[in-house]
């Protein structure tokens, strides 16, 4: 049924996105005298995704922004030992554990003995392949494409360059913006596992999804019935 | 002679440290009330070099670094509206136009009717995409390699991805480190086109290259006459 089945990594394989709000909430701990939780972290987001552009995903540019925020926030009154404090909170973020979301070991391991399995991340590049590494699961997978973004044309240029036929592609993540509607348009098919949390920019409003076919499981550990469901077929 | 001919890309086939170190001097002069700016200079240079484990390369990281380094050196004195002048500054490199070097257009244009041409780069995937997209080249080359370091082991996988025979690739590059040794290693061919200025944790000392050959031209534009000798042998 499927040629190569491809995963995304952040929030579909490991935890990811805690790890961000964790340290942005340490951050508004820190900026707390200055103004309002909820206006601040308004604030921050805005400047993330303005940011986007130019520094796309990742610790780095999400640092960066945090501290662009808090500089226009505070005009100019935060101090270099505060901005010194956020820079080192996300500094820790780079040396935090990869953790492996439940059931995911098994059933990474168990496809990899019949399936050809890739791996497509968005994000930061030397970030990225750390996280890989330390995952453990590097090996279960034949390919690892880590892109700047996850648009229709990434999965075009994915399917070509490994002559694969997207009827015959299955992706699997947490992002219904990342992951699913792009492989649909391109005739890939999809499966969606959402994960506890969604980072605001990645959020699809339903309308959106009107007339999109794909399936959307509760849990990795569904995902082998589902697989032999379809090659029964 | 060569299946395939690489190219690395910042300081090879556009301007690229001038850049860094253009950045780095208008922080120098925020910073210069602080301390002497040879000072500053080489702890900028520690922080970032040390910070090259977590970060890698590119702007977001570089800027890191400075602000980082800024920190420690004023222990937390220099201002919120100092930062943000050095994220202001920074973030006018992600804007700066790709400037090719002297003779790569012409160079490249011609060598592509000829040759399957590479382009491998070490750096931030966002930004060298960007870079790669605005210069204009990107249609010459076959394949593009955003890589997080080059190292032995980096080629080696290169080339047995796509399949290459070492002896058979070609390497160019303005980095003896980075674009030659390496290469080298794995029993391939390179050519060392040195660039105005090279950033200190490129260079190599003399003594590390005794017994290492390759071939170095002053300048790009005596590539094809080298090229042209190679397959006339």
């Amino acid at each position: 049924m499927f040629d190569v089945i491809a995963f995304d990594a952040d929030d579909t394989l490991w935890h990811n996105e805690p790890l961000y709000r964790g340290a942005q909430q340490q951050v508004l701990d820190i900026l707390a005298h200055y103004h309002a939780r909820d206006w601040i972290e308004r604030r921050m987001y805005e400047t993330e995704v303005r940011n986007l552009e130019h520094y796309g995903y990742g610790i780095k540019g999400f640092t960066l922004s945090m501290i662009e925020t808090a500089i226009e926030l505070t005009e100019g009154r935060i101090s270099g030992a505060e901005v010194g404090r956020i820079i080192e909170l996300t500094r820790e973020m780079f040396k935090a554990p990869v953790e492996l979301l439940d059931g995911v070991e098994e059933t990474i391991t168990t496809l990899a003995a019949s399936h050809d399995l890739m791996l497509i991340t968005k994000g930061d590049l030397f970030e990225q392949h750390a996280k890989i590494a330390r995952s453990g699961l590097a090996d279960h997978f034949s390919r690892v494409e880590i892109v700047p973004v996850k648009i229709r044309e990434t999965y075009q240029s994915i399917t070509a360059k490994h002559k694969i036929n997207p009827e015959r592609f299955l992706m699997i993540g947490n992002s219904i913006r990342s992951d699913i509607l792009p492989v649909i348009e391109i005739g890939g098919r999809a499966i969606h596992i959402p994960y506890e949390t969604t980072w605001e920019h990645e959020v699809v409003p339903e309308e959106e999804l009107a007339g999109r076919e794909f399936v959307r499981l509760a849990h990795i550990r569904e995902l082998l019935t589902l697989i032999d469901q379809y090659r029964s077929r």
